[in-house]
């Protein structure tokens, strides 16, 4: 069995996260990895350490009145040339580039020097590094858990540290998608007035749609910006034929003032007149920020909630019944880009901030 | 070498339809059926015969002031479990069942019976049986044979043997696809005010095609109904992306009293505000029922003479100067059918029409 490459905490949380993307663990690749997480943390015996597949959870067991869960997730999208990481200078400022450096390595840096140094917080801890987030739903690490271990995942307050600019962001827009389908009747184009044209069926349902102005909705003091677009389009049979069918594949991010459910009602009542079936779905977060121990965290950190617009794991905390923000370096604008790359500043910005929490009471 | 399969002409076009059916004779497998129209046809001195490829063309050359050419192609689309053919009694009227019953071993049979029988015709008669008309016109028997040999395409009337109902249909409507395509900006859909639907942009000439009403013109005395029709739609990245590109073709069936270049002039000027370009076009043919020699052949078989909306070969005639019409037995509406089938009656009909003309001066 090889040697996992050893991390060291020591050398900080910038360093950490060079160490950490130089260390490729594109998701279903993440064992190497999982392996020296696993193994720098058995070295601290204030934390107990349970293994599920690929992802580890470290906890305090020190029978605090509340306990705090900060998670991140260990594996990337596919590497595009952009690795090994390199350190490069932006109009005068410094920046971590290559694939992970934002998403989300530079977090996970961060929690694991934490989860090293903090020995004595004022609440338990509950640190988790886990795979598969980049992939298919039903590989995701964070679910095995709920699924194999929920009382790992018991907790009052979540921080998924997903790139937020280091500001937090709270909850998460839901998302589905739905496909709009018309029919017709085929018929040889030469004698298109025999047939009936499904593809020209779809004009209404495309003028509603780049007419129809997306809500914004205030949750919790956060105001959620949603969208509503067509992702795909499809329908033809071949050069010469009047096409029977044609589909529009809709992509709506509905704030999560509502249910999913409730999402796919608004949008079949845009579409009453057509054939409007719903195809996956997630439903979203409330930010959450009521709940006290959210107010006393934006509080210490200092910094103004903001909605968080794209889908995270969050959403699965909330389901949990567990209020949970996203908090980490990183503008998630550049997550997946070829040049993703990371402020250190802001790196070091959230490890001083989560510090400061966890260390006064 | 094997010897050809010897087609019994004596029989009558009926029973020869069904032999030239059950010796199927697909696009490219034209050989056999080729090798055989041959040797019937080299059986009868009145005929001068040429092979080039797989058409065969076989002329009587009495020095006539006129020549008629009379032409049908060979091959058929691929059987669909329609063959070996079959009689049927369809409420009370018989038919003949099968892959090219109608599109167009019943034409090819009348001209053969026709072909050998006449040998004193008040007209010289080019009888024409060609290969590949199924296909890409690239592969065209009638195309090949004006390239090669220009000369055995003379004449001043050409009948196509297509399927018409026994009627006379004049003329062809043109043809062309047109690709219009929009562009936007992409964007994740999370965020999707940063981006720029494409397929959205579709709406507005989705809704101006399902208004547009298609013109009809009078051409030398025939109604010619044209058709705008999208054909295919297409668009879209991924589920979780704004698209920045959108492609509908579309179909357009234009009169010949305009030529393609009027015709795509016309859907440019409906969809000024977009890109429009021209993937490939085939130019319609006036009827050239003004042609003496027309007028005569329809007030002959006695038929009302129509419009053809499909195209046809006979724009290949028109193309190169020759007035031509489509005469044949079978209805339009069953070729390529799983259930091909052509009325007895007609094959009959045509047989005897073809015959009285050709038989009074």
């Amino acid at each position: 069995m090889p040697v996992p490459p050893a991390l060291d905490l020591s050398a900080g949380s910038v360093a950490l996260t060079r160490s950490l993307c130089d260390l490729p663990s594109v998701s279903g690749d993440e064992a190497v990895l999982a392996d020296a997480i696993e193994t720098v943390l058995l070295r601290h015996p204030h934390l107990d350490v349970t293994r599920d597949g690929d992802a580890i959870v470290a906890r305090t067991m020190l029978g605090r009145a509340q306990r705090v869960i900060i998670a991140g997730h260990i594996d990337t999208v596919p590497i595009n040339d952009n690795l090994p990481t390199r350190v490069e200078d932006v109009e005068g400022d410094e920046y971590l580039w290559g694939r992970g450096t934002v998403d989300m390595k530079a977090g996970v840096a961060v929690a694991l020097v934490l989860a090293a140094e903090l020995d004595d917080p004022p609440v338990d801890v509950t640190w988790i590094f886990y795979d598969n987030e980049e992939v298919d739903a039903e590989l995701n690490g964070l679910g095995r858990l709920a699924r194999n271990h929920p009382d790992l995942l018991a907790g009052d307050f979540a921080i998924l540290g997903e790139p937020s600019n280091g500001g937090v962001e709270g909850g998460c827009n839901g998302t589905m998608r739905l496909e709009l389908r018309t029919s017709g009747l085929r018929a040889h184009s030469a004698r298109s007035w025999v047939g009936e044209n499904a593809i020209h069926k779809l004009g209404d349902a495309l003028t509603r749609l780049a007419a129809y102005e997306p809500r914004t909705v205030e949750v919790d003091g956060l105001a959620y910006r949603e969208g509503l677009n067509a992702v795909t389009v499809s329908g033809g049979v071949a050069g010469n034929v009047v096409p029977d069918a044609a589909t529009l594949v809709l992509n709506y991010r509905f704030a999560p003032d509502q249910s999913a459910a409730e999402a796919a009602d608004r949008v079949r009542a845009l579409f009453s007149d057509y054939d409007v079936v719903v195809v996956d779905q997630a439903e979203g977060a409330r930010p959450g920020l009521d709940a006290p121990l959210a107010q006393a965290f934006v509080a210490a950190v200092g910094a103004e909630a903001k909605p968080k617009y794209g889908w995270t794991d969050v959403a699965r905390f909330s389901a949990l019944g567990i209020p949970a923000v996203n908090f980490g370096p990183g503008d998630p604008l550049k997550a997946h880009a070829d040049d993703e790359r990371v402020l250190v500043s802001q790196i070091t910005d959230v490890e001083r901030a989560l510090r400061a929490w966890l260390t006064t009471s």
